[in-house]
C-alpha cells in the first residue's frame, strides 16, 4: 500500500509540473460556463483533494461512477445500442429466413422500430439475444469495432463515438488529473463499451461495469474461447446499479453521475458514506443542440431523480445554460 | 489514451530512479533461490517491458492474475475461509437452537468436521449460506476484520494474514513496479478477500475476483444498503474463472499464477493470447516448512495441471528447493 500511494503522489505530482496538466479549473472545464453547476464541481474536487483538509480523501478512494447513455453520449432517438442491434439483425437476416414472418424481427426488417417494440421488455429481450449471442467474445469485440467504425447517428450523420459530451470528457480528464479513478456504470451491455471507451473517454475495460449475458468456457481445436450464451447475466440498471458497482468495484464510489431515474439508487448510496459525496444529474434541456427530455420521455426519464436532487441539494447540469459545447465537433457560439 | 500512457511510462521512469525501488533481480526477489523459476520470471518481465522489444507489451495490458488460496496464502488442512465458517456457526449457534440437531451444523458444533463435510457440496453450501448472508455488506465486512484480527492458525498459531508466502509477496511487488496491475482471481468469497487484500498483499478490492452471493439494493430507515442474500451468484472455479476474468477485467491477463487444478483453465486462457506468455504453478513439496501435497490431495489438488505445465513448459516452483522462506515470520536458514 505504501509503494502505492507514493507513487499516485509522484504522479499527481508531476501531473502539476507538466505544460497542458494545469488543473485551474477555469483551464480544465473550458467547455462549462460558469455558474453553479461548474462551481459545485470545482468545489468538491478542491475539498476532497487539498491535503490536510477534514474532507481529503486518500488517492484510492477516489473512486467516480458515471451513466453512460445520456450521460457521456447521446441516448437519442433511441440508445445507440438498439441501432447496434437493428444494423445486426439486418445483417443476419439471410442466416434466418424464418424472420421474416417472425416478429419482433419482421417489423425491424421492414424498418418498422415502433411495431416491432410493441412487445416490450420481452421483444427487445429476444432482439438483444439475437444479435448479442452466438458467438466468442472475441468475435462480438470485432463487430462492434467494425459497426462503431462505420455506422452514423441519424440526425447529425456523425459517427456514435463523435456523439459524446465534450464536457463530460473535461471533467472525466479533470477528475483523473486530482487522482480520480472514472468509472462507466451502464444499463449498457459491458462488452458492448468495452471496445472503445479506453479510446473515447480514457476509461480502459476493467472500469467499465454494465448489463451482461452469461458466457461458457469451451475448448475449440485445442484452444480455450469463451461464447456468449442467449441468456442474462446481470441487468445494470437501477437499484442494481450498486449491486454492480459493489461486485466490480467493492469500494462505495464518492462522487456519481447520471442523467435519469435509472441512475437515482447509484446516486443514493453513493451519498449514503462517511464524508463528502458529490452527485450530479445531466439535465436535457436544449432541444436546439441536442434533446430536450425529463419527466414524461419514455428514453432516459428525469422524473424522481430530479425531486430527489433537488431534496437533497444535487447538482442539476442544465445542459442549454451550463454548457458552451456539446459535442467535440460543435462551434462554440460567437467564435 | 496519450495521458495514461504518458503518465503510466513517467512512473516507470521514476520508479527506477528512487533508492529502494532497484528492481534488478537479485534484490526484487530476495526470497527466491537463483534457479530456473526465478529465471523464467525475470526474463519474461524483461522481455514484455523493455521499449523496442518485439515482446514489449504497453503497460496498460499487463495484467497478472492469481489465484489466493495455495497460491498467496495457505490452504492447508482446509482452506481458511473455512475455519471463519466454522467459527461463525459457533457465534452464531445461540441464535440456531435447532443447529443442534440439524446436520451439517450439529456435527460442526462438536468439532467433527469430517462427518460435517460428508453432505458434500450441499453440507457446505448450507454452512457459507448460514454464515456468509443475512447482513448488509457492511456489516459483513467487519465481520471478517473482526474475525481476521485475532483468529489463529491451529498448526502455526499465527493470524492468517501472516501464513502469506513471502516469495509471492515479493513477486506481486517486482510485477507492479514494472507496470502490472495484480489481480487476485479466487474460487474464495470476494467478500472474504477485499476487506484485508489492499494492507496484506497490496492488491485494492476493485482487483479481486472471486465467488458470490446475490445481494439485493433495500432502503433501510431511509438509508440504502446491499443485503446478502443466500443464494449463490457466481463460483468463481475452474471453467469459471476464465469467465470471471472476462467479466470483471475485459482483457486477457498476460500472466497467470495458480497452483491448482481449479487454475488450470486460468492458465489456458492466458496463453491463448497473442504474444508472449506466462504461467507458474505453485508446487507444495514442502512438508516441513509448509505441506506437501499434489495428485492426491482433496484441498489445491493438482494433478492435471502437472501433467500440462509439463507439456506446455509453464513454470513450476518447487517450494522446497525455489524459496528460502515460506511465509514472512520465518527466519532464513543460516542467518
Amino acid at each position: 500500500m505504501r509503494k502505492v500511494h507514493v507513487i499516485g503522489s509522484l504522479v499527481l505530482a508531476l501531473a502539476a509540473l507538466l505544460p497542458g496538466q494545469a488543473t485551474a479549473a477555469s483551464d480544465a472545464l473550458p467547455s462549462w460556463n460558469d455558474g453553479s453547476a461548474k462551481r459545485a464541481i470545482v468545489e468538491f474536487v478542491e475539498k476532497v483533494t487539498k491535503p490536510g483538509s477534514p474532507d481529503f480523501v486518500p488517492v484510492p478512494e477516489r473512486i467516480a461512477v458515471f451513466d453512460n447513455d445520456g450521460t457521456l453520449w447521446c441516448e437519442q432517438p433511441v440508445p445507440v445500442q438498439l441501432y447496434f442491434a437493428l444494423d445486426r439483425v439486418k445483417a443476419l437476416a439471410p442466416q434466418h429466413p424464418e424472420w421474416k414472418t417472425k416478429e419482433p424481427f419482421a417489423s425491424l426488417l421492414k424498418g418498422d422500430l415502433k411495431t416491432a417494440l410493441t412487445g416490450g421488455d420481452h421483444a427487445l429481450l429476444e432482439i438483444l439475444m439475437a444479435t448479442h449471442a452466438g458467438m466468442t467474445t472475441v468475435e462480438f469485440e470485432q463487430i462492434v469495432k467494425d459497426w462503431l467504425a462505420t455506422a452514423k447517428h441519424p440526425k447529425t450523420g456523425r459517427l456514435y463515438t463523435e456523439m459524446v459530451y465534450k464536457p463530460m470528457l473535461e471533467l472525466l480528464d479533470y477528475l483523473r488529473a486530482h487522482g480520480f479513478k472514472t468509472y462507466i456504470v451502464s444499463g449498457g451491455g459491458i462488452e458492448f463499451m468495452r471496445p472503445w471507451t479506453e479510446r473515447v473517454y480514457g476509461i480502459p475495460p476493467e472500469q467499465v461495469v454494465g448489463s451482461s449475458i452469461k458466457t461458457k468456457f469451451e475448448m475449440r481445436d485445442g484452444q480455450p474461447v469463451l461464447v456468449r450464451l442467449p441468456e442474462l447475466n446481470f441487468n445494470d440498471d437501477k437499484a442494481d446499479k450498486p449491486v454492480g458497482i459493489h461486485q466490480h468495484i467493492g469500494r462505495r464510489p464518492i462522487a456519481a453521475f447520471g442523467n435519469s431515474d435509472g441512475d437515482l439508487q447509484m446516486l443514493q448510496w453513493t451519498t449514503a458514506g462517511p464524508g463528502v459525496r458529490f452527485c450530479l444529474y445531466v439535465h436535457h434541456t436544449d432541444a436546439e443542440r441536442e434533446w430536450a427530455y425529463d419527466r414524461q420521455s419514455s428514453i432516459g426519464r428525469l422524473d424522481k431523480g430530479l425531486d430527489e436532487a433537488a431534496a437533497k441539494g444535487w447538482t442539476v447540469v442544465d445542459m442549454k445554460k451550463d454548457w458552451k459545447v456539446i459535442y467535440p465537433f460543435e462551434k462554440v457560439k460567437g467564435e
